[in-house]
């Protein structure tokens, strides 16, 4: 048995042999394996392209090289014979790398070769083409790929492939693909109309439709109201800022490269905010403050404007601004330690009520020592303190986590919450920061106990992270299938016939009264039509009405998620959505009699 | 018996006299009567300086000069006299106000005499110093003013008088200025920590303070809500858009001294929003629409950013940013009318629930037609049916307004609901504009019931006007004495007590829990000096809790408004505060036994 890797390698010559019997004039680059399979580039003529609909001739001719088989020979050539033998055969990129390698001090090169096709190769391979012929293999996709990864170099054709070990491995891939893309929250956000990114508006500057933002406001509520019981203090500043504020903060100087550029506005030099410590900062400053007033809890739903790469923006996850469910803890020493823990169970709780605990990972941001682009703090003795009582702290609270070094923020380490996108990508949904370094900046003082001045410790942290990005995490984890608390529109009422028009308006205006986000679908169309286009919509219940319900005061109700229908009392049904609201309810079950 | 203004230009003459009296050396600017008084300009000697402390020596002088009496005597000089006699005086800005007068055509100008003091004037004055006896003034403060009104031209010294026909006219104006000063939504607002104005931060960026960000979270999910509740889609634009978004709209050709500057992020021009018709119109026209979709009503919390001079910066009036309960409709041209009824109707349902339907006033805002400033679209026909439109509306729904030329916006007239400040200037705190320039400009359009495309009509309207301005005034309207639902703290629970700790926490957290919002003072202080301190903070309710209240399950209530106290049981105080809350309450009352 070879490892995958070397089956995917070997599988990568294979398609470059293909790709030169199908389109003989190809230049040829390279051909890794990746995680799930392999790709190889090439750059064909203008008359000759490489195109997708090629994908089933190319991928007869590599069956059919797979069913003559033969071995895969290994030859070592000086630098002047591999040279020649690439010039002889017209392949310029195979000839720069051979270039590349004798100037780093090469003296021969390997060669493989396979049936007719010989390639620059470290290896290894399998040692027989039939070898791979238990692979399962598929063309994906074709992609743009600049030669060596740079930009002055031309842009070659990238072939894709998906290949693993069996048939079985291979659908169970392309399936969770399929689903993961199902579940893309671009895809089920334009469904739903949750959100659009208009470009005539701005790159990475989506807009909340209605019902985005009825989503977003119920997060925003539900995350103020909660952070207010727990004693945090919400605040609002501006979206502006002096340059100076983050001079003193250190932004400017590690930071620079995410900002806005500064605008100058009579005398002042502002600029629109990246993060909003130095705001709370300064509000804390603004009056003298004892030990009595500590911890102050500094809560607000901030907008924060990052320049991004424009290839970067990514819906609701990337953006040119979005809004943080922000805030800073300003403590003594003394009690960084709870309000470090308070802050955490202040997360635990919000992933608890949005359905997400289960499918997050902890991470320990770290900072680099050996960083040399100038990301962090010059200062190896709070290094060194600030991360050990971030451990100690998750440690105590024993909590799962890995460390990741190079991931801290630049004034001092944290925790970061993960959780993966549909796409499998990483992302860091909440964090939680501890920091000595900005208290010293700003000068932050409190008169302690002993009538002396003292430094106080700031902790950075979001509670429900930011609501966009929240929000897309939410999108896909449910597929856009939310619990009723979080659903934008929860009900949908819908008359079977014209007579029960009044009725169901009734029951609409008694849903809304209630605080019950519903919809009416009181067209003159038949309710199968009426029922199919709702379920696209994904809505929690469709209420059905008429004329038995009227008479006996009822609803016919359909469950989105169990697909279960029954007839209960529409006060009983008013009252099990109530419920499922004030209890922040997962599952769907306000159709059943209570 | 003269016009009041008669007399009052006659005794900034007397000032004038009178000051020349206690600094010699003074160059005379001029001095007219004003509302409520007269001012009289001087540019003292730097050795000699103005200063609000000669007050007194200066009325006493004015004094002396009405008790010796005598005429005021007006004569005629030619140009080349009274240049003369200026010159001869050593006061050059009366000979350079001389010489315009004669580059204008004059050929002769006018003098008055009163006492030893000569003047150039046109008149009218009293006929004799003693008439002015019976006048009530007092000299008021000393203000600076450029000669002319021109920054090129040197600083005078303004001196300002208060004057009255009768000292009770005078007294009564004082004290209603010093209500007015007491009530400044910027003293009240420091007072009661409601916001700060931080330089740090920035000029014009005020920060809200805990409790000045209640009462704005109160007043913007309210205002939601309603906006909701009558068919509005509430929506998440971004705070920055393409430049051609601008330029589009015509802001940038009519509005660009207000706008930020445009800031270069790759290969786009980008713009923080002065104002969000573009967003929404782009949204609009994001997907066909039908005359079935219409109208549609978008609403949205925009933050808006406006260029202002510093020195107009004012508290939570004047900013450099701000949020705006910001809307806009799109409906038919025969929906103009009623959406234009329903969004008067919000903004009266609105100031009825805020208290402040009794102290406004509306103003139809007209172009100008003879503008010479490119501050309007030029349609003459636009205008002549917009504004004839806008007319005919107004005295259909028979509301009382005055019409006010040169006030519309650039594209379209409007309705503005004016409210006058504590210091007495007047500001548009709500308004209501139809638009049939924007929809062409953005080529707007809707397939009518013809299936065929039509052009809509759009109605720019605010519903509770900008948050911050509309906090100001209603902190100015109640000198911080909000009715229970906008107040940011609505009832202080105080123990008198250390036994009755227990019983106090109690009741605070059965008062959270019934969404009320309460703070306690448990400390170990005498009763007397807890109430004193809540007192200044202006919260409705002062519960006091002690051994008699917690056996028998009590409070002892003291009203804000009333002064009344009263033992009531708890529960029927706490349902008493809930019931002014969902009733939006404009009166105190909760400690009434229900």
């Amino acid at each position: 048995m070879y490892p995958v890797e070397t089956c995917n390698h070997s599988l990568s010559h294979i398609l470059a042999a293909a790709v030169l019997r199908v389109l003989p004039d190809v230049k040829l680059g390279i051909g890794p394996a990746i995680e799930n399979g392999f790709y190889y580039d090439f750059l064909p003529t203008k008359e000759n392209p490489l195109k997708e609909s090629l994908f089933p001739k190319i991928e007869k001719e590599m069956r059919s090289i797979l069913k003559k088989g033969g071995a895969f020979t290994r030859t070592e050539k000086t630098i002047a014979e591999a040279t020649g033998f690439f010039e002889t055969a017209g392949q310029p990129f195979k000839a720069e790398l051979i270039r590349e390698l004798a100037e780093k001090g090469n003296q021969t090169v390997s060669f493989y070769a396979s049936g007719d096709f010989t390639d620059l190769c470290q290896g290894p391979h399998v040692d027989k083409i039939e070898d791979l012929r238990t692979m399962a293999f598929t063309l994906d996709r074709i992609a743009g790929a600049y030669w060596q990864g740079s930009e002055k170099n031309p842009m070659l054709q990238r072939i894709y492939a998906l290949s693993f070990p069996s048939k079985e491995a291979l659908d169970t891939y392309v399936a969770n693909r399929e689903e993961a893309a199902r579940r893309d929250h671009r895809v089920i956000g334009a469904e739903m109309k949750l959100f659009a990114s208009l470009d005539a508006i701005g790159r990475g500057l989506p807009c909340l439709l209605p019902r985005g933002a009825t989503l977003r406001r119920t997060l925003e509520r539900f995350v103020v109201d909660e952070e207010l019981r727990r004693g945090y203090q919400h605040v609002y500043t501006a979206d502006l800022g002096r340059k100076e504020l983050y001079v003193t903060s250190g932004h400017w100087g590690h930071y620079q490269e995410s900002m806005y550029p500064v605008m100058q506005l009579g005398d002042d030099e502002i600029v629109l905010r990246p993060m909003s410590c130095p705001h709370h900062f300064t509000l804390y400053n603004s009056e003298p403050r004892s030990y009595r007033d500590l911890p102050m809890r500094f809560g607000e739903i901030v907008s924060q404007f990052r320049r991004e790469q424009s290839g970067e923006l990514t819906g609701l996850i990337r953006m040119m601004m979005f809004h943080l469910a922000d805030g800073h803890i300003v403590c003594t020493p003394e009690q960084v330690e709870s309000e470090f823990v308070g802050a955490v169970e202040l997360v635990q709780y919000i992933m608890g009520r949005l359905g997400i605990a289960e499918t997050i990972s902890y991470r320990a941001s770290l900072h680099d020592p050996d960083d040399k682009a100038n990301k962090y703090e010059d200062n190896p003795e709070m290094w060194a303190s600030s991360e050990a009582q971030l451990i100690g702290v998750l440690d105590r609270l024993g909590l799962q986590y890995k460390k990741a070094v190079g991931e801290a923020a630049f004034y001092g380490p944290k925790l970061d919450v993960q959780q993966k996108n549909a796409m499998g990508k990483e992302e860091t949904i909440f964090t939680i920061q501890i920091d000595f370094v900005l208290p010293e900046r700003f000068d932050m003082k409190y008169v302690g106990e002993d009538g002396k001045e003292h430094r106080p410790v700031a902790i950075h942290r979001s509670s429900i992270g930011c609501l966009e990005r929240t929000m897309a995490f939410l999108i896909e984890h449910y597929a856009g299938m939310f619990p009723t608390w979080l659903a934008p529109v929860q009900v949908m009422v819908m008359s079977i016939t014209d007579e029960s028009i009044p009725y169901a308006k009734g029951l609409v205006d008694s849903l809304k009264k209630a605080g019950i986000r519903v919809e009416a679908d009181l067209r003159n169309e038949k309710i199968g039509k009426k029922v199919r286009e709702a379920r696209l919509q994904r809505i929690p219940y469709l209420a059905t009405v008429g004329k038995k319900e009227a008479e006996s005061g009822s609803v016919s109700v359909r469950n989105r998620d169990t697909q279960a229908e029954a007839t209960i009392p529409f006060e009983t049904f008013q009252k099990n959505i109530v419920a499922e609201n004030e209890t922040y309810a997962l599952k769907l079950g306000a159709e059943q009699a209570g």
